[in-house]
């Protein structure tokens, strides 16, 4: 991992969100990602509302877990995945775009513990903290089937397309 | 609550589901709601699914977190929020549909405690336990915007179209 | 593990309990100890209340996470120690015992998930639950140092006094 | 709230904390108390270690319960109660002392969610993060018999021992 430069590990990032058709399909975008954490944004299109225009808890609950696994990914310098999470709501999530900061409290051997930060942002609107969560990333057991991984190293030298399914 | 029959809930909410343009975006269908609990359901299509071909995890918090929003609104008999809540993954979602169930520990005037399992089924297989949930589900304070409120015996009078935003 | 009967398991459960000088403090008794879970039981004396005569939460939330850590011991057969849980206290322990059962939800190679339900008794009166509780036990990797550890078959060969501080 | 002064505060804190039987055996010591937050700490006294010589975990639960409560007392400026929370352990608390840290993330007019962390601290050594938390603190709701109260202003007229159990 220390070996990649940030814009390398962003790219890397990048193309692994492409990676997740429902990513895809949310419109998530990773603003920034480095060793110490990560960003990931949304923009709240109509789809992804309440009944009542703002954006549904379980966008905001994606946006999070998505966020803490690439922080946690970035810590751990591997593949990962979120094996549990907790989530605050604070306020309803009402603007245009979703932005989740990620950081590492903790990364082991085996397993990083992260929090994460959910604004919400109006037009022309200061970000407004709509939620906040904990939780553990770990470190994918080479068995297991691969789940919201992180990129990692081995991504560079390993061809995307292989592991894509569509 | 309790003059409402079990057919007039499961109407009610699903028609308040209806509402929910993300939960139309991914395909949930509630197929049980009583005064004890509730349980949703999605098929995995491609798009909710993963690189790796397994529903995203953001989809399987998602149902969970809306099952545990229907048992409290049940059990509070008003229109409610998900305060919080923190989810365990156990295995990759890997199948055809997501079954979420939860049901409710305790209800007290303004708050209730929920729990719910989240199994995952492949065609012709059994349901695999995939995700545990549980969380606290908020009675909405009058001032507060309406979220992921669960419906309620005044939705029987309300006409569904006062509050849609499409 | 599966070479222990449970009165061997319950015994040695008590040893380790035993060797804890916080548990000793509260008074803690291991009741019931299998390969499916754990119950853990202790007065509710003076010293362990509020100013308001009730189990103090930090009692509550103690026997929880200690219940817990059994029960994933006793599935993943090791040393293990807790990496997180989270709590609901649904009403004020009044009562005279706490008693906390945990069960495990899955078990993998490295980790468990349990649920714990933890009730209080008054005198002559039904148990109430009045706290739920879930987390993960984390097999114990061998440079750490012992943590809350559960005991295993190990623990039938190795001198108990070996391990202790006191 | 307002109107008090810092000092009057903390003052009111440690007469609160005093009332506690379980803080008082565990010995711990408010350190700091405000409209932000609130830091509490105690000795790591040999009832309060494992049979491996660390604070038990239970014990680095409690501090940041209660540390949480108070903090969430301070914001809500009434009796409050935890409703629930979320505890990850980062390391083993090997030291002399635990500090606990709590800050308040959101305040609304039932509710406030605040964070925690959790310092273990050896001799002539730096603070070493061992903990973290997050959790909801609610307003007492007036039937129900007081919890983990933090101190408001209605302490300052009330006589302390009218609320004593000793």
């Amino acid at each position: 991992m220390q070996r990649e430069t940030a814009s390398e590990m962003l790219e890397l990032g990048r193309r692994v969100l492409a990676e997740q058709p429902f990513s895809v399909l949310l419109g998530t975008h990773l603003v920034g990602f480095d060793a110490l954490g990560a960003e990931l944004e949304l923009s709240i299109t109509d789809v992804l509302r309440q009944q009542n225009g703002f954006a549904h808890g379980g966008v905001v609950s994606y946006l999070a877990d998505n966020a803490l696994t690439y922080a946690g990914g970035a810590a751990l310098g591997t593949a990962v995945v979120t094996s549990e999470y907790k989530i605050n709501y604070l306020r309803p999530a009402l603007g245009d775009r979703l932005i989740a900061r990620a950081s590492v409290l903790h990364a082991g051997r085996n397993q990083a513990v992260c929090r994460c930060d959910v604004f919400v942002v109006a037009a022309g609107a200061q970000e407004t903290l709509c939620a906040v969560a904990q939780g553990t990333i770990a470190r994918l057991s080479g068995g297991q089937p691969e789940a919201r991984r992180a990129p990692t190293a081995e991504d560079a030298v390993r061809p995307m397309h292989s592991r894509s399914d569509r």
